[in-house]
């Protein structure tokens, strides 16, 4: 891929972000890594939506070092590279403090599965990371957002489980490109919505089944998957 | 009808689902029923609304053999031919995991009838399926899920109650047409989302009279139904 | 005025509702009267927000005859006669089943004045009549629920309170023009929703003070009104 | 700043605040004040947004004498002069009723801090006010209005804090521009319904730690701030 077509995509899915109403003011953002060359597109910090363009994209390499672009990559960059840097097979992150997704990263709960809209696109509850201690937010806090999300993952595999809450903070979420982080951006989000309000009318909820989660997340996800059609559907 | 009629009903059923905010992604679909030569059009599964067309639906007869069309159809498709083949007035058929239908769905709670809103469309609590069984689900889960729904209805009119709820899942509505089934489903969300937060005001709320039930109903779907100019209302 | 000058009106006020969230498929209807004639334009009953115009607009006098159009008058028309004829000074009626004033009328609830933003509109708690009963039901139930609201206005002043609850049902408000009868609507709506996420919140928030609601409510709508420009508010 | 173009910003703030969703009907106002003449611009009272231009809004000096226009300043200038008069680096301020905050200054409790998104805005909880006294609202209600704000902030500095529920009315907010007032409007709304949703899930939410909110709210305010590109962020 040739950095000007990351440079739409990840410009584009930026966009998609803030249209699907998952980004208030700056708060948020989407990277996308070109995996033959290991370049990384991502926001500008703290620069408007409407004055993004494909140009004044930042990009860096795997190690954090400014490749192109004037202007300072998102805060968030490091967190977003260690994530690539552990997840191998993925090529798009992106960053929201949603509203749903939000509330139950400040209530520091995960987000139980409760029905099939959620299994369809996570395989099991969405995982909450732990709590940053003072020593890793005051060395490198950034960076260890991302080495904290990855410790959580130690027994999750990053393809089942395309997202994940920080504690007190917000979401994050992955995928094979930035378009597919957005989409479990937003499919994130109105999973949180949900449960959020089934919550609400029935706190003693039983657990999904087992036999549910597993039907719903191999039909549109495992080998024998049959939701979509030939091309399969991407994570 | 002809099929291509049917074509331009259920494109324009499917994009009305979206439009009214039913929903997200591509969780949610309508098919419509030829009466005449049993043959039903239904969205292609995982196809992104934006690339939606009359020309790209899927046409099936209710044995479920494709007639026309390249794409395979929603994987939903054998829980709409269940109810056609059921429910025989009906010739629309819309699924969606709407917000707060699938709060309900997810509590594993009928939407209990609270108010003249609720009883201008449903008569009596919208129905909750019994949850799929293992056995069910690995043996067809997609016809069971019909079959489930039409097991609820042994001794429920189906024009008389076009929603239910399936348990852990989401909604399905019908009506004597695919408008007719969108704009249920749309009766059935804001029903859902009325009835969410009147029990989180009051929830010991005094049941709904029997007598109002019976009337809203009736004025609107009733033989003396006044409601509406001659033609009357179509459910 | 005019009986077209009036239509326009009732037209517009209609699809003002509708434009501003208040009104779902056709839940919802605005009337307006032409004081000098005492004819009330109303909408016709069961008609799709999109095809309504001024010119069909149904007209009666106010004993509920016929006056002007083809199609039947909005089947809750006795509803508003009854308030016309039983609140002297007011022009227009708007009925809503909007999703906050609905859950209180659901949950059986006066909204309690719980801040400025209620006091500026309402002076004091939004009242909820009683449950009609069966024999008003049978008897007579549309024109019986405007007498029922009338009843409950027994000691209130609709003037100071332009806005009521009908149990299990829905709201109405009114004002001195069909117009005015939309803004008590809309501010009915956001009233009942910050009530009822305030009563999430604190199930046993203090009573708003009494001079505060004397303080509000006469500055905007009182004889020494200063809030506005010279012309004063209307209500 | 010629007064021409402080007319430009107040007027385009005014609007922001409204397709923001902050405001509904009148219910809100934006002022601006030019450090050098001592000049505030207002929103006229009780004037609809659709027919708010630049030309007509009004100009007061700080002590609250009308300058220019001919229409009466919000009720609410005296509020607004009062922020301008005791926290000397502000030069914009608005009012809002917006739905979350405004469910917070109804329950009468302050906004705690639960997450980054509110670190990134507010340096701790933001305050409430207490509730106004009668003798207070007789006297001159606007007036002191503002100077119960200003006690509040006794021992708070404004430009970490820049914002305020008042008991049982509503918000205020500020900063270095009309500009700035408003994106903090929409940062308290957003930060009070992620808050409110917090709450709801987890009503024992343990607290944020104050390591992180030294972090968060440094990153972007403090004087190593590196949160988006070199000219800073202003408050």
């Amino acid at each position: 891929m040739r950095l000007e077509e990351l440079r739409k995509l990840v410009y584009q899915a930026n966009i998609d972000l803030v249209d699907l109403g998952l980004v208030t003011l700056t708060w948020g953002n989407v990277s996308g890594l070109d995996k033959e060359s290991g370049i990384v597109a991502i926001k500008p910090s703290g620069v408007d939506y409407k004055d993004l363009a494909p140009e004044n994209l930042v990009l860096v390499d795997l190690a954090g070092n400014r490749v192109e672009g004037d202007l300072n990559p998102s805060s968030d960059t490091p967190t977003h590279l260690e994530l690539y840097r552990a997840f191998d097979r993925i090529a798009g992150v992106a960053h929201t403090h949603s509203d749903y997704a939000g509330m139950f990263a400040q209530a520091r709960l995960a987000i139980p599965c409760l029905g099939t809209t959620h299994a369809d696109h996570f395989n099991g509850e969405v995982p909450l990371t732990r709590m940053i201690t003072q020593e890793e937010v005051e060395a490198d806090y950034e960076g260890n957002t991302g080495k904290v999300i990855v410790e959580r993952f130690e027994r999750i595999d990053p393809q089942e489980m395309p997202a994940v809450l920080v504690a007190a903070h917000g979401a994050f979420a992955w995928g094979s490109s930035p378009e597919r982080a957005v989409i479990n951006s937003l499919a994130l989000e109105k999973t949180a919505k949900m449960a959020w309000g089934t919550l609400s009318l029935a706190p003693e909820v039983p657990p999904f089944p087992e036999y549910l989660l597993r039907k719903h997340y191999q039909r549109k996800h495992g080998p024998q998957a049959y939701y979509g059609q030939k091309t399969g559907e991407q994570k």
